[in-house]
């Protein structure tokens, strides 16, 4: 077993010159997250049963509450594609993430009723919370640059690992992030925030009044994610 | 070619006993509904084509915001059974409904950019907003209030016409809310209506302070489906 | 009496470009508005005191919805002013302008009870469902160009009126809007739209994608006004 | 100086049984918010000012927020009642309390700029988004069950300092707490609650299926509180 490569270049940008702007702008926030020691050690193995099975029980919950935040933006929906693209992730969301968390939760001896009946953390909490907030105080963008964290953030992570690392303790996780269909998920991601952007902010999102709000949006919902792996790793307690 | 029986007692109430006293609590606007001018010359075929074809664009403006109010339902789920059937409903309305329609609409000679283009007449804007908000300032179960007329009263109407009408202009149309998988709907939306009560209000939903108020955004929402008939029957003037 | 004079020129802007702008793109439907039958019948006099006291009761719970429309405001606010502004005037409206509301009623002979208990007409309903729902699925801007023609334009109809009639059957009605906290009101609404444009479409507004979105926005509600006057006129059947 | 009676008896209850009755039902963690160690070192004075200052700045971006999730209590109210007190909160909350909260932050040598530029610290934005989430998600009485722990415990820790508190460090911010118009204001959302209760729920509120939720949601916003005064406690690191 090898260390994941730690200096590895930024990840992808998914094809979205808006993400790649939102993510330099919170570069070190990105990294925490990013590279965070739960995700390390989700790659090296080394990370502790209980941590990560913590970890599983809270983001079935954190699932909910995100597939609720896209339902936000089929409400904000500006145009077809976007209702389309939101309404599709709401579904693949609850209907087929949900319903695969459950089958490996039950295959890390997790009953389903143990998952519904979980103490949301704090730090859960305070990120779906957030994005739900962000999209109901703004408009759709708003709302994607808090939801695009989480989407894109996973499929840099999925990428990264399933390429650095060579230890199998965690490869169901990782495979389901690094695997195809996840990244081409991401890429389609990307094209609805910059189609969303231009939309809204025109030629030169950078130029736009609101791109610092956006960027501050992005930050703080990558914050709550480095929390939100700081929770896993206390796993439990 | 016959005149659909007029005298058909009330429509199927699909194993829903709240469904059923709404509906009685409203029992004049949802004749006025569910037997209106323009339903019964869908039934024997006196409907102008004009009026269909006009019908046919605001329903699909109608269609969109529709599932953005089921997409409220999903934020506002009380558990995992909500949040599964109201997502299953978004992607349903917005990836195979609306697309049924673009496709009936083309097959009727108006083109995607017409429906897109389409202003909104006051009746439709009034009912869909009407629903929204209604599910914006209550719970689950007043918005599932107001979805109620329109997803059983095509069922009620599609039941009826599919029965009652041996015209075969609108046959189409009839045929599509009298088909089996569209009662099917409306006997799991029967039972969504029917738990969610029953979460809420308990054993006996008429029993409720809420009751009146329940009573009271079925029937606004059951005179706004009158209304868009109206606005149907004028037909684009 | 003389009829008020019909070729007035533009109404004043109240110190905003934007709402310049969002006017001149609705042009003939702010003219269908600020110019209705209804405006001329209370300026000359001849308007039926039954449509008088309709409107009158239908403006009570039009006033109710406006404040929650403009509670979204407060949810939706972007920094301080915006939250101070939208929060002084939901005050404004609930607990000053509808208690004078009730008292005007009173005077004419409506008791408060009538003004709970009145049936909401479908263009009432209409008008502030809309408003609410482009602050939902918008942003603090759309909410506002949703607001606008109803604050401003009752500017315009009062100072055009308070100028231009010299009945006195609705002169209480005429002054309350001519008075000069009125119009001082509808100027800072006029700065708090200037201003929130600024900080979410720059310098240049109407340079920005969103343009014509705002512009539909104020024409749709342009056109409710219209329709609630209709609704006023037809007084009550 | 002595340390404040911790033996104290529980606190009032504000004339309100359904009050009373989440707070039994979250008695350790309502313990835990209004006896935690920086409630107590705000009344024997051994609080760091340091800590105190950064809990200040903190409360000031709270307040923002929690005005935020009054507002859409007007636009959740079920009748003139609810409206009227939500539309007199939100105004108070933002006109006057905010603008104290300057004040006292100038008098401490925290100047405005400064707390419109502080980083919302994870808890305090974990509290208000749960907050704002439960009134989107719930109904006008799921809001009130996650305000309520705020500005009625907020009232209990007033009043038990200003009684048991002889240190005068931090006397102006409990006298704020402990006077007579902020026990007011709390015997006035007492009734509020009782009266919205009684419009859901019917006359045995403890009895309607909505309990147990309404209950998790108060115990959850108490927990927020007692993770705010961790927060405060750390103060600012």
């Amino acid at each position: 077993m090898t260390a994941p490569n730690l200096t590895a270049a930024a990840g992808p940008d998914y094809g979205s010159t808006v993400f790649g702007g939102w993510r330099r702008a919170a570069a070190a926030d990105w990294q925490a997250y990013t590279r965070h020691e739960f995700v390390r050690r989700l790659g090296d193995g080394s990370l502790p049963r209980a941590a990560f099975l913590h970890y599983l029980v809270q983001d079935y919950v954190f699932l909910a509450n995100f597939a609720r935040a896209w339902a936000l933006g089929v409400v904000k929906a500006g145009d077809l594609e976007e209702l389309r693209a939101a309404a599709a992730t709401v579904d693949a969301l609850v209907n087929q993430e949900m319903r695969l968390h459950v089958t490996a939760c039950a295959a890390a001896g997790i009953a389903e009723k143990t998952l519904l009946a979980a103490e949301e953390e704090i730090e859960n909490l305070a990120y779906t919370r957030f994005v739900i907030d962000a999209g109901l105080s703004g408009d759709f963008l708003d709302l994607l640059a808090a939801l695009a964290p989480c989407v894109l953030g996973y499929g840099e992570i999925g990428a990264w690992l399933g390429d650095a690392a060579d230890d199998k303790t965690y490869a169901d996780w990782i495979d389901s992030y690094a695997a195809s269909d996840y990244q081409a998920l991401c890429r389609s991601v990307g094209r609805l925030i910059d189609r969303a952007a231009a939309a809204r902010l025109g030629a030169a999102p950078e130029a736009s009044p609101r791109w610092a709000d956006l960027c501050r949006t992005f930050r703080t919902a990558t914050r709550l994610e480095v929390a939100f792996w700081d929770m896993g790793l206390r796993g439990g307690r």
